[in-house]
């Protein structure tokens, strides 16, 4: 597996066509375009890696797989009065379904969904509390204490709040929002600038692997059902409108993030974490999803058959 | 398994809500909401059924699975052309999205999609010639010569063409067709009219669980890539703006019928046809969907684990 | 009057940038981008004209006026139960609003509305009826029996009409047209293909601007009322999408037609048609639009204030 | 002159449908439904009145007229790079249109379009100068130095701004506003809260019926030119996705408000204002309607035809 895993950073380190790294705050844009990073954490407890895989980065909205099991575990199934389960087929940041359905995002992993799912956790609380929760729940199921926000991160994305502002205060206007925007705002910004390596991403997306149980430890995170059904939404709606075209490549549930990470879960097998910054037209990694294709080949593990 | 499906079928005769039967045409509309039928066909080439499972009954857009398939041999990528591979986020007959994007369907299975692909695969060719390759086909992967076209069931279908053949006009506009909007139309309403039994879809699906090889004949139909990325499209897109729900429930690729069918698709276990006639708002079958959750529960064959 | 008239015919024929000619058939592809003509038909009953005036050309959409206006005399405000009267915000063959809104065309204007509108006017009779209803009434209020249908722009627009047979079947669809979709398409294509110089024109739209009394003959063709109704559809949708801007330029109820043509009304004063063959990027008219632009700044017509 | 008031008067009161009153702040609620005035300005300076046309109330989106002439006076075209000019077909406060167009507002009278407005005058400067220049012109136009805002009234929709934030934190995201989101949205709610009795407003909308000079000081506000346009765009857009309706029965240019308000221009003739609280479904004022529609019909004014 480590030859797999070595080929694959290798193949990626040949390739010219990088992809675009995101410039909308100054510090997304000044990551370095050749990084590449692959682990590899498997249910039986195994762990491989290639290229700078202890090197953290933001892991932007790949956090939103660990708020939404935070929610499911809070709530249940009253998390989906508010928030649907359908892929929506518009770019992460539309705003049009929102109005088309009363002020309800299509699925937790848009933007709207996931700001939906912040609110939906802080039950009243400052955001310094429920921050505090959601460092906790990833540094435990990382078995990594040492995993920190990147404060200059999260207070850039709230300088340029403008987009996000948008879909918050629109659900507001719909009351799908209880608590203050703004402090929603602030919230979901620090969750999407957890610092991570492809290392601890991998061990803490294991669970979702593993039917709910983190190994090596033994400890069950969640029910085997949930864990299916966090599954289920990556691998329908954690591309955004590229969701289909993932999972025709890759056919393995996944959640992309603006960082250049992908999380992707190959249930009963492992979960694999890729890191590359560039990216594609639709906001994912250009060369993290040719990685995961290129693993996918290799090991036989896409969901839909070898 | 036989007992598994026995108790389905048991669980589903209690059942008093049993949605609603299509009714644009008088043929579907006369079909009696207490049927119900559930086949399994396995990679090892068992045979397991439970309810009325030799009644033929109006497939309707599982077709499209099927001509989907011829259509990736006949051309391959190039298919891609003209149609797409996302989640198209709206009802199976919407046109919205076809003109915000260029006539292009988001996908094979919405049923601008499907029209497209029976515009692929006329290849020049009368409606006749057309239909009775897929005929031959799909009695090829069923390995059964009796399946057949319900002439009456399609000729309805034609009379009450408005929804589709305002689809075909649009896309015919945008040059995404080559073929004379009725003649497409007549081969494809002949397609959603072949009738098949619970036991005879399973049989005919179960090339898409085994890597693309035929079972017990042990003939390859298509690549194992293939048949992966068919699956794919069936979990993504095979319901309409209801497969997330299907994703999250079920747990597998599947493709519904608004005659009452479903074919879902265990990767490397085997294929499950259901029938139950009422549909939900979605335009799936109601007790079709609750059938297949329940064997799932009991299987543990959800691609998203166990 | 006739000085201005004079004046804007020599400031047209002046202009290098004329726009493009509709090509989408080939009858109006090959008319001459140098053509202009203005006639002006006043509430006294003079006449004025520059250009080549008594040129016939397809008055295509403009004759949209004259359909409402026979449809408002058959069936009143029944008319509205199937046809809206508001600006679409659209193009004039867009089909997304009619999918948000149950196949009910914004108004009378757009393609879909007029198709509704001749469904209505059609009344159970054959399309050949109808069309000698409606070229009776053309005559009529034109006072001019050589009027006729250009077969061969009617059989081309047949020929080509997927995007409208489209529009036609999706209100078919949802019940909103009565006849057959091809009869009906077949009826409003002649329509569209009525072939009339710009004399001819502003005779035909003078009962408009004159409180529904065709001058010089005195003879009543709508109630006062309904000639300020059909000026204000004019206003309010003549222009499809650009219809702002032709009230922010000129200033008066106006209907272009893709063969270059425009009718604009002046209530109490007089009606204008234009003609210039090349069409700005919404469909309408450059230079007919701009000639009624300098026409209104010379005579102080607009009706926003002199 | 003063008898058609009166017979509108009485009319209006005998009504028993009423409207709504808009609730979303608690200020308006608790408007009396039963109060109802009219007033006339005529171009040669007659004054006429019924009703409690003294008592002030919430101009609210009347406003926007106002606003957009002093924009007008001080970018003049080059306004239009931000706001478009044509009719929006959706709702006031609709954000679908913006996804769409690149964040660019329709028109000037949508609320996106008014808060663009809003930003384009601000120039660099605080709210508080920006609406004391505001309330000088309205003071000026109206010859009445006792206008004021209604803080109060300001206030609550800045408590409840949440629909109107989504939309300028939409337009900030595209970089149409220059301004903190904030300072714009309070300045916006303060113009909104000009409380004007009947009287003030239609001394103040006098300008638009005379050409753009003020009567009976014959002080010029505009150009007459500039007059024209501002009275297309109130007939275009002034009534949202119901200014067709407005333009078929009413056949003035208006602006409407949600406090019940509406400012409707005879140009020519005079300047019209009336005010009755309750609110048709598209938030206009629904006997304010009724009665310009009645005083259309006695006086003969529709800029459509006697």
């Amino acid at each position: 597996m480590q030859d797999v895993l070595n080929e694959i950073a290798r193949a990626m380190a040949a390739e010219t066509e990088r992809g675009k790294v995101a410039d909308y705050i100054p510090e997304l844009a000044h990551v370095d375009p050749q990084k590449f990073a692959i682990s590899l954490a498997t249910v039986e407890g195994a762990r491989y890696s290639a290229g700078c895989a202890t090197t953290p980065f933001s892991i932007q909205s790949i956090s939103k797989v660990f708020t939404l099991t935070i929610a499911l575990g809070k709530m249940g199934d009253a998390l989906w009065s508010n928030v649907g389960r359908e892929p929506s087929g518009d770019p992460f940041n539309s705003i049009v379904q929102l109005e088309h359905e009363g002020g309800k995002p299509r699925n937790p992993f848009i933007n709207a969904g996931a700001i939906a799912v912040v609110d939906a956790i802080m039950m009243g609380h400052e955001p310094k509390e429920t921050l505090a929760e959601l460092l906790s729940f990833v540094r435990y199921i990382a078995d990594d204490d040492s995993i920190c926000f990147d404060h200059t991160v999260a207070a850039s994305e709230m300088a340029h709040r403008d987009r996000n502002a948008s879909l918050a205060h629109f659900m507001k206007a719909f009351g799908r929002l209880r608590h203050d925007v703004d402090k929603v705002l602030g919230t979901y910004f620090h969750q999407c600038a957890i610092a991570m390596s492809c290392q601890q991403l991998a061990h803490a997306g294991l669970f979702l692997a593993s039917d709910g149980v983190n190994q090596p430890s033994n400890i069950r995170v969640v029910s085997p059902q949930r864990a299916r059904r966090i599954n289920s939404l990556m691998m329908m709606c954690g591309h955004y409108d590229a969701s289909g075209e993932f999972a025709f490549r890759v056919g393995l549930p996944g959640k992309s993030g603006v960082g250049g990470g992908i999380l992707a879960i190959a249930p009963g097998q492992g979960a694999i974490a890729v890191w590359s910054p560039g990216l594609d037209e639709y906001g994912n990694s250009l060369l993290g999803t040719k990685a995961l294709e290129m693993f996918v080949q290799r090991t036989g593990w896409s969901v839909f058959g070898h």
